[in-house]
């Protein structure tokens, strides 16, 4: 059974902590100020603060923090789910290849967090997904298999790659849509994995509800790029370093519905930008999904069998001013 | 006039200093483990190294690096000088939007460095650029101006947005064919602005040669959206901190010519990647420009009246193999 990490403000300073199994927290001894360094120097401290059953402190008495720390890479899986590809107009099969984007880190927010909607954003999304906290240096091609996987990979954790789809789909590139400030809520926990549970990647349920209702309902075993084969894959191109975020992209349910056809003139080089907003704005008007100020998010991922529950994350959207 | 800051190996550890008037180098004092941390607690030393008019140290005795250290946030602007939106099968005027994209850090490199061909790249391409560097944290919108942006902005850099043209335009989002390891060799200076020299930023030449043969010439002049008014829009999306860098795009003349029929092509969802592929190389198969692997780049930029000079970033292109 893995570890449930926690990073948390006792009101007058930062803290890692471990759950126990009564629901309170446990602090880790030392001093870590970063989710790397807890990953590299930290880890029998954490071992010994989650051999304690009962934690000293309430989580009533605590903010928790985003586990994930700055400055770490964010790298994002694209349409990796097949209900999601058919939802943005694309065919529903795997890709030839596997779609990356990437989320500035200043988009980090913790659960508890508003995620606030800046004032030029009409069509503010959601989109639930199972985050890899990187535990180890890649820094040469590297064969991730299940065997060597909890080596790579000390974690996971639940979070929301929230997205203006507007500046997303308009712009093309997706980063600056996807990198706003709080669009990246991260937690409540990392849930360190246990040696034995390499499996567990591909056995896990998540879900998002806005205001109570469910919007997106999936599990890992349909994702079309494994993390296996998408951490072999970023070896070949880039470095990774312990603390570092892979986002495995988010199943069907959000609320942009694209149609083929308005995605061929979203991509259409020809196309006004004017053209362009009047068809997507056009498109998307009849959709009540999109993100309200007020709403709440609640994002929940644990395994099917009901073993690892990663807990909720929840976030209330606001307006910029 | 600005000082030129080097980071150097000299054989037995790497070290700061600023180039002085008779070509070499004067160590600066103190202890500095990233760029970031300079700019923010070495600036005093730095300007007491500047004042020494004969380095200790000769250039030909150390390896310089990349003044830019990881981890840094890369971020990037696309399509910002007329002549290469023309050449990208885009209309040449300035679009309505500021494209905006991301580098991964792993993929910097220093002057003299060799740029790395994955072995699955044909279409490798090279992008000379001015690169600002973020010398105070942006945090908030923050409108930047003339009169505050050496506030914001410590310096300058030559960068090379080396690109693998068949990942990018295939694949559609431009991080993956971006970010491999050595894509972006940064150097061989840090030019530190002084405080009257804001204007500079509009005043600089930049060159690209391979194999000694000009391939991009330009002038910061040209660039569509200025460095003022996109900080200003970064502010009000992400966070900058000292050290971040921000590439400013690339001039018309690289290899990669693309008709806005066959931009089309590559942006139609209907169209399967095979097709894609197929329409992308056979319109790329006369073009001599892309590189070879012992090809040489050197990038310069400088100021129009010579007063300013940030040396030549020289890097050879090698197989991976």
């Amino acid at each position: 059974m893995g570890v449930r990490v926690a990073r948390f403000n006792n009101g007058s300073r930062v803290l890692w902590g471990v759950l126990t199994s009564t629901g309170k927290i446990e602090p880790i001894a030392g001093e870590f100020d970063s989710l790397g360094s807890l990953l590299t120097a930290g880890r029998g401290a954490v071992h010994q603060a989650a051999e304690v059953e009962n934690g000293s402190i309430s989580l009533s008495d605590v903010q928790l923090l985003s586990p994930v720390t700055k400055p770490t890479k964010i790298v994002c899986q694209g349409v990796n789910y097949a209900n999601h590809r058919a939802e943005a107009g694309m065919k529903p099969e795997r890709a030839p290849y596997n779609l990356i984007f990437y989320k500035s880190d200043s988009a980090l927010a913790g659960p508890g967090d508003h995620v606030v909607r800046p004032s030029n954003v009409r069509l503010l999304d959601y989109e639930v997904e199972v985050g890899l906290v990187i535990g180890k240096d890649i820094t040469a091609r590297t064969e991730i298999t299940q065997s060597n996987f909890v080596d790579y990979v000390a974690g996971m954790v639940i979070a929301n790659d929230v997205s203006a789809r507007d500046v997303q789909m308009l712009e093309g590139q997706w980063y600056k849509g996807k990198s706003y400030r709080t669009f990246c809520p991260v937690g409540p926990y990392l849930y360190l994995f246990d040696d034995n549970e390499a499996a567990l990647i591909h056995e896990l349920e998540l879900n998002l509800y806005v205001n109570g209702e469910v919007r997106q309902s999936a599990h890992t075993s349909q994702l079309l790029f494994k993390p296996e084969e998408t951490l072999t894959e970023l070896s070949e191109i880039l470095d990774l370093v312990p603390g570092d975020l892979v986002l495995t992209g988010t199943p069907g349910g959000v609320a942009l519905k694209m149609s083929p056809d308005v995605a061929k003139v979203m991509n259409d080089p020809a196309v006004s930008f004017a053209d362009k907003r009047a068809a997507l704005m056009e498109s998307q008007s009849h959709i009540t999904n999109y993100l309200n100020d007020g709403d709440e998010m609640v994002c929940t991922v644990r395994s099917a069998d009901g073993r690892a529950d990663l807990g909720e994350l929840r976030n209330k959207v606001v307006s910029s001013k």
